[in-house]
């Protein structure tokens, strides 16, 4: 009678002590399996010049072997993967871009402004309006675009997908920087390194707070527009 | 005695269970602290322009307060942290930077080249000559350094600290990107994000495995040497 009541004794401590050794370390495995593991944060690298390939069905309902372009096809370049990761944005995109000039980087930015994300783009006075720049067509779409002036350049190259993934690195937003330099892009959902840049993000574009209208109608090569820089707000 | 054998028996099962739960959750705690934790993996982000500051006092025994020069003191600063990150190298610095011409930096580099630390860098043909560049004053240091002449520009802007810190950003390393211009440079120490620029600092080293001569003697302002680019095993 007294072993049984030491054994049933000994054995609820025992399973007492196994239940909390077991609920602490399966805390801790998924605790760090949702940080590290495949599943978890999302860290890569893109490196450029990206071989160049049709990203067509990115954009439309087409499968990648439909399209009759004569661009190689069915293949994942890093402008696909940087395509994709931007085009991942279901509620907002914040872009910060020194020299945006690149079609398929700017239609990205058009259909998610078109599915009705909340895309926000700053970027540099003086390369805005350089021949070529997209910005006068994301404007004209009802985007708002904002210039940084309180800097010799705004040379950031960064954009951030639903404020929890960033893309940052060398590469600016034109077709020489993505299919001809040696370039590179970031891609992190790690907090400590997101977060530092929506605080960026939300600073420069409070203290810019108007935009400079330096698009009159049809953009112009190069030239400002005869306004001088006439503001308004955005 | 049959009682004293049950309570010998149950002791070691729970002392047996008790140290296999306890070494678990050891081992997830430290492998979690390790990456996660504050004096875990490094994650940090550098925004520019920095504040102008002495740094004197990074390069020498001096105290931050002893010197002597107008700038202030004392105070941490984007540049100051840079440096910092910079100068932390013990045994290797590999560098891929588009323009570098900032004299603080240029004297980090020589700094660690002088303690016997390895630098390598990679730089951009057209940019490692113009007026201001460093590069001419490493390379009649002793540093070895590449141009990458495979592409339209070396634009990368990273550098490897010991192989395990990666620096890296918008930021090149030039007077005006570090006090005039918006910039950013990530710093982490993530494994899934260094890893990659190592092996692509790798790929560009080992295919411009030839350094382009563009200085000869004294550097030259924005032009080439008369030579035309006679190469040299480096």
């Amino acid at each position: 009678m007294l072993i049984n009541r030491m054994s049933v004794l000994w054995t609820a401590k025992v399973l007492g002590l196994g239940a909390v050794a077991l609920s602490l370390a399966v805390e801790l495995l998924v605790r760090l399996l949702r940080r590290l593991g495949p599943s978890g944060t999302l860290n890569e690298v893109l490196f450029f010049p990206s071989e160049v390939a049709c990203v067509e069905h990115l954009f439309s309902s087409l499968s990648a072997g439909s399209c009759v372009c004569p661009l190689r096809h069915g293949i994942e370049t890093s402008l696909s993967r940087l395509l994709r990761h931007i085009m991942s944005a279901s509620s907002s995109l914040d872009l910060c871009v020194f020299a945006f000039s690149n079609a398929n980087l700017c239609r990205a930015v058009l259909t998610l402004h078109a599915k009705g994300v909340t895309v926000r783009v700053l970027t540099d006075k003086d390369y805005a309006i350089i021949t070529g720049s997209q910005i006068g067509v994301l404007r004209k779409a009802g985007i708002c675009a904002r210039c940084d002036s309180s800097c010799v350049h705004m040379h950031h190259k960064f954009a951030l997908v639903d404020g929890r993934l960033l893309l940052t690195g060398s590469l600016n937003w034109t077709l020489t920087a993505v299919q001809s330099n040696t370039e590179n892009v970031l891609v992190t959902e790690e907090p400590d390194l997101v977060r530092p840049f929506v605080e960026e993000f939300h600073r420069l574009w409070e203290s810019n707070d108007v935009a400079m209208d330096l698009w009159s109608g049809d953009q112009k090569s190069d030239t400002r527009s005869s306004d001088g820089g006439r503001k308004h707000a955005c």
